[in-house]
């Protein structure tokens, strides 16, 4: 059995997950019918009104064959306002009708005298596993993994990693976390994936080609979705620039950001919120550009880490028509 | 009584309406129940199926204060593979779900052994008139959108456009077309745009400053979406810049890109389709960047046309606790 | 003889130009002989050491026609760190080798134990009326602009606008500014133009539409940078946001950003600077991004203004060739 | 000593270098006198007028701490139209010179009845072993690279790649290339990069971490420049696709795009050109999306090796104030 390596030479923080950047906590709901193996995972920034009190982020398109919604308003104000969803690549517009229900519930002047609320949704195509075309995902799905969320939680073939793949073994939800100092301060640095990308010959575990030479390239159907965390100062111009450090780790995986894959990365900040009720907004003292190297050191490290968790925590899945998809834990090395 | 202004000095087409690009046709769905006033406007670029013929296309976020879903991937890989959507913010999850649908039912494959589809919805907050709240939009209208879709087709206060008010006045759909010679080729250019922006004192026509001198400049809750179509033969990099142009066009009407206005441009072309299967794709002979000064010109025109047009042709509505907006055809010049 | 007319209703600074920001100042070097019309303009945001003291700043690329250098880093890291340069397309070059020695000798450890410095240079294509295959820009005459920085200061046929055409009449070197109230500050936006785009046809002032109609679209080689200074506390996303609203200015005069025009706008504040070495950096509280339309309005119409002011301010010129321009005030209505 | 890893199962093509891809030449100009250790390198497409015959090429900008020029109009035009030249940092603005002055004596009618050309130079720091503070490249040594254009060439520290550092190591100039099928039809991709990136302890060959254990991230000033060329069909909005590939052979190296590297990719095609006078331009039948995987993987695979063969390649180079590099090949395994 392929012992689980540990990157890079950082330390983790203790919870060695998303979960030990402080306020961060992550629910799953798992969907385990017969053909409908796929679920919702939520990655809440903080345990308060998202709307109100609103989280610096940004994100990286690394390769957008994908179909999240909420990245237009991010992109464009720095901020995200709803709990993070993860779910199947047909469960997008369920779950986004949660989160809008959800933000009206809360907060009831939205869509009357204030403006709407973003909903945020990432997505795997997870239809090797799962009868996608069912369109499984229901409103109560995503309110049940929000309910759900806690610092502690599962990885691997859980909430939306239920039906994905990834190497052609089992893939889904991994988690890792780095520290840092900055100038006398500690960073906590975490990373929460949703793998569903590579094919095997592409493997590389640390940096080992454990894969077979690749004979074909078979073109890839998958995605990554990977949510970087931290509580150091930064605004959204330095998120981005982190979130895109995701590649990297992604990269030494194997991956070469396939065309089919929707490779998507997105960072926020607990440092600080942006309150929805301001004339100004006050900003702390931001991590200056030049002191970010071991930040994204612990971006990428976080996420490399978070990737091969994910592959050695995924639970075997069978599912639509009797496709089954293998734990690494169970290859022969 | 203020006389609609002619823009520009280019010649529109036949139907005055981006159905004057051949093949393409717009249908409307129309909510009118009380505080209901919302619905679902369908442009489509050929009648054939979208996702085994792929159009080209780009699009520019002016503002990025939007929920719109299917960019990301549009930016990517330059095309789109469904029909084009509008509906209210709210609306966008479950009209998306719709062409999902609609997509699985053409093509089974899809999300089996060919990949997903990437829905294509765009959105304005139509909530001054509209229970937003409500979540009103099925995934039955946008059916009937999509069925009703012809050459011929209304505008002003249908489809997605009933809710929407632009200038302090009743908005909605608009369309315009504009033919313009590159090298003694003639080409037709339209826009159609769902118009949810403005407040009266900014409101310019054909360069008029119409409305009154500012006072106070309150915030913009709306937004508007600009789709723009051309028999142009150009790639999705030369389709970024032609929608880029619709910016010009929405300026000049007064619009400084407000905050809170969710402001995006698409542009197509019908002169050739992507296949979905193949290993090569052929490309017809593209129109050289160096002429396509008069395409330009014929978008931003289209695009203030058509604006212009969405005010003169919005009937007035009542809708949500009584709020109403009256057309400008009733306003005293 | 046509009026100069007044853009918009907002109230302009004491100066009437971008020196209302306070600290701004503008300096030029005019090239008159002969065939060499030309010339270095300089704006300098701050009077003091621009590498240690940085200014947060950020572009928009309207139309990527062009040849600037410094936008990459700007991009990335939303600070400016020398001052801005503006000059004929054929002397960024040796404008930016300028930037770097005076950073340099004021500086010895860039290039040695601190980083580069980033020059950061801004052109449109005087060829009309300048030789500009004669590469005529010298060093010193990007000092000479420098050592020049004034709030008071010279418009229309000077410094980098000596061989500007605009509208086929001489263009070159406008500015205008707007104050405007936030939450109860007053906040000052000023724009300076560098003004070389257009053809006569299209030609808007304040909306009225004074050239001829359009026969037959000319290609434009001209292009127009547009820089906008603002006391307003923003951060560098806010300063993109800012800068876009150039574009709905521009777009008033009449431009459709044509294929050939290098459209470029940058924006900075006055109100923060980023220090070279610090691990933290301090931020002002930043205006709310909700309370952004009024400084959106103000550079739109400084902008505007701006352009208006460099077409009422150039004197006429005759340079290469015998070629002429001819100033808008010597037209006929 | 440590043996040059391969990279990959893919094939490489007879040279191994970017030159692999018909038509591509490379040529150096080296200074090495004292503390002057820099030079130029010059990418040649092909050996017709690129100003007459444009390059599709398009760019991604890994990292943004850079002071290129050029990209802004590649970005937007999606062409290359002068040969693509490699310097250190300070040499840009004479390099770009030099550029605009050959393409006048070719083609003089460039800033007078044409538009004006775009140069495009890139660049990093040599600061370490040259005395960059010399500004010592001069426009002729431009010429002298592009004269010395041929398809074999050295790698090392040779042109550019003369003063540059990788890993604490003698950096400078690589070059690799590897062939791929897609659908039946051979198709050649390479990479040439300047390396000047890495702190040692990072430093991985073929994912082995040969480095030390990083004790301390020391902030780096360097940058890398990853050229890659090939003969496949592509179009701009693909080329753009297959140069962020790089970011995959970069991180695989151990670069996690630190703050202070500017990490810029440019790919390009020989399949077809750009004539810089047509209404029309002709474009080949060019490689579906869904086929480009292989490609990917070329270009990623080329870039790392690029990387290790320009570690391999280099000599160790003494420049300013004594300061020296050591060669790879004479450190201890």
């Amino acid at each position: 059995m392929i012992a689980m390596p540990r990157i890079g030479s950082l330390t983790a923080g203790p919870l060695g997950t998303i979960a030990d950047v402080a306020g961060v906590t992550v629910g799953h709901c798992t969907l385990d019918e017969g053909a409908v193996q796929t679920g919702v995972t939520v990655v809440r920034p903080h345990d308060g009104d998202l709307y109100r009190s609103k989280v610096p982020a940004a994100a990286s398109v690394i390769n957008g064959f994908g179909k999240s919604i909420g990245l237009v308003q991010v992109d464009e104000l720095g901020v995200l306002e709803t709990p993070i969803a993860l779910t199947n690549t047909f469960g997008v517009g369920t779950v986004a009708n949660a989160q809008i229900r959800d933000a009206i519930e809360a907060n009831p002047s939205i869509g009357r005298d204030w403006p709407t609320v973003n909903p945020l949704v990432f997505e795997c195509n997870d239809g090797y596993l799962n009868d996608i075309q069912a369109l499984a995902v229901q409103e109560s799905h995503y309110r049940d993994a929000l309910h759900g969320c806690d610092a502690g939680f599962e990885r691997g073939s859980v909430g939306a990693g239920r039906g994905m793949s990834c190497f052609d073994m089992k893939g889904g939800i991994g988690s890792a976390s780095r520290a840092v100092r900055i100038a006398g301060r500690e960073c906590m640095t975490g990373a929460l994936v949703l793998a569903n990308f590579g094919r095997i010959p592409m493997l590389k575990l640390d940096g080992i080609a454990v894969g077979r030479a690749m004979q074909q390239h078979e073109p890839e159907q998958g995605s990554i979705i990977m949510i970087v965390a931290t509580d150091a100062p930064l605004d959204a111009r330095q998120l981005r620039r982190l979130s895109l450090r995701a590649a990297a780790g992604l990269a030494r995986t194997g991956s070469v950001y396939g065309h089919g894959s929707g490779d998507i990365a997105l960072a926020f900040t607990t440092a600080w919120t942006v309150p929805h009720l301001a004339d100004f907004v006050p900003v702390p003292a931001l991590v200056a550009d030049a002191r970010l190297d071991p930040l994204f050191q612990a971006a990428a490290d976080s996420v490399e880490q978070a990737i091969v968790d994910a592959l050695f925590s995924a639970e075997p899945v069978t599912g639509r028509d009797g496709n089954r998809r293998l734990s690494l834990k169970d290859m022969q090395p």
